[in-house]
């Protein structure tokens, strides 16, 4: 049996996180003590809510250790198991951070149908990024059939699941992603009716014009100018989900320069963190398996080869850099 | 029968809103047509609301006409009546605006019992303000008991009667308030387990100090500064009912510097008019009704005597010179 590669956190990133931040150490394989579980990881996920966890500023999840492995999603296989509800060859969605294996009690463990649909897609489409596009959608936004719903970060590992499930509800979905290539992606494969790219000269002009009923429902990720534009497009008893802030994870500040709109337009703005409503995760992990196995779910991954290249992923991901889901493939 | 006195919007206010942007008028007291109701006006309800109506930016409402009488909640009597539904002596509430008296052909008029409360409460806590904090209170905050409920202008016509319908939650209602006398009569009268008045330098501090379990619900009628601090104080899942934001009305908007704080705190924000739900108002003020002719409700009025002095009294509503419901005597 090979080493277990770790990443750790060394240092708190002051500014923008970079690969300096992590450190590299290979430690011996750990065997399995009385009802632990020894996991080898196959997939792991890079999630931008990981850029928050490495600042100690006071936020909904404990900071991330200095010195300890890297918090984050995986998916693997049971190589051995002294808990009765696994057995050797289980795959299994967890907890297991960035190492090439872990041990578990197996209560952050939960055996996956690989055969459905493909193991890593539990940690996208069917896993935490899924979980919190139908949250968002179906309990915040509420969509109705006909009304138009904004997405940003419109092709990534959440936005790319909010349009279809829209599509479901007979709504019409309108995307904000970076880039000509994402956005033909995006009408062509996710079914959005219109796409704009952030980065274009004329975003805000081309925004307007492809949001002529205005906006319903606003699935917002990314936050900064675009989400300022999509605002002022916003229809009277219009719902906005806050689910991220990319943009100002390593950025200014997303400001509202008047909250009057809220009053003007009856606005209801609400953040949500999906691990809040561990009650309907069954439900929403069931109905996106359900829609993923039969070919109604689409979607793309950005895999990177080798835990050593998490650190960059994780800086590319926080720049856009991705094309779907960003995974890092372990073994 | 003496003339009607009628104050028209004379021309739009480009800054504060001041008398002379009004002009008063006497035209003869109308006779009742076809179908037709005239009502003597006892008291003309004055609100924020108003202000909004006096610019012709885009907004909920349409904007009030220039050299039109100028638009109000009324209570009256019924003076002639060639309308099934209403007959002389009958006690009314309508949008009978600002003159001494209406014409209507009774779809916005409504019988109220003088006796079970005073005809002037149904401008107030058992009229559109009531209505407003019912809703605000149940329907967007909806307080569980021990839970913290901070209501901004806690002494006026709404708040007043958030801050004591949260009480019959068993929640825990803080006010904010201009000025000591406000802050204990709502303390003393209204039940607030603390109120912390907004012209004091050390507010912040002192805010701060009554909230040492955070804020649960925040019903918003003002914006500005203070608003911006008690965000700072809000829990996690906290629900912030946005009715009103006077202090921007002729002011600075009022600006939120990081929308982070409403997905790091899982915060629901909603901007709602009462007139949004018709449906819900007979309910809301049933029970007003209710609760205040048993004595469990209190509120105070600023009455001015004498239509003329209307547009003033409009001027001091907005400066906060008000203590409760700002109410003209017509006749």
């Amino acid at each position: 049996m090979t080493a277990n590669l770790q990443i750790l956190l060394d240092r708190r990133p002051t500014d923008k996180v970079s690969r300096a931040n992590f450190r590299i150490v290979e430690t011996p394989v750990p065997s399995p003590g009385p009802g632990q579980v020894l996991v080898r990881h196959e997939f792991l996920s890079l999630d931008p809510y990981m850029r928050g966890r490495l600042s100690d500023a006071k936020s909904y999840a404990a900071p991330q250790e200095v010195g300890a492995v890297m918090q984050g999603g995986t998916v693997g296989v049971v190589e051995a198991s002294n808990n009765p509800h696994f057995k050797a060859g289980d795959a299994v969605v967890g907890m297991g951070g960035w190492q090439s294996y872990s041990l578990s009690d197996g209560r952050d463990l939960r055996v996956v149908d690989a055969k459905a649909v493909p193991i890593q897609a539990y940690l996208g489409t069917v896993g935490m990024p899924g979980v919190t596009a139908w949250y968002g959608l179906n309990k915040i936004i509420a969509p109705k059939a006909g009304e138009t719903v904004l997405v940003s970060a419109a092709t990534g590992a959440v936005g790319s699941v909010v349009g279809q499930l829209a599509k479901f509800h007979r709504a019409r979905p309108v995307g904000i992603a970076g880039g000509p290539e994402k956005c033909a992606y995006a009408i062509k494969e996710l079914g959005y009716e219109a796409c704009v790219d952030h980065k274009s000269p004329t975003f805000a002009e081309e925004l307007k014009a492809a949001l002529s009923n205005g906006v319903d429902g606003l699935f917002e990720n990314v936050g900064g100018e675009p989400f300022l534009q999509a605002l002022r497009r916003l229809n009277n008893f219009a719902r906005v989900a806050i689910c991220g802030l990319i943009a100002s994870y390593e950025g200014a500040p997303t400001v509202i320069p008047d909250m009057r709109i809220f009053l003007v337009k009856r606005i209801k703005v609400e953040g949500f963190i999906q691990s809040d409503h561990p009650d309907l995760r069954p439900q929403a992990i069931s109905e996106l398996v359900g829609h993923a196995a039969a070919g109604r779910l689409k979607w793309r991954e950005t895999i990177r080869d080798g835990l050593e290249n998490a650190p960059q992923a994780l800086v590319d991901l926080l720049h856009g850099e991705n094309f779907g889901k960003m995974l890092i493939r372990v073994h």
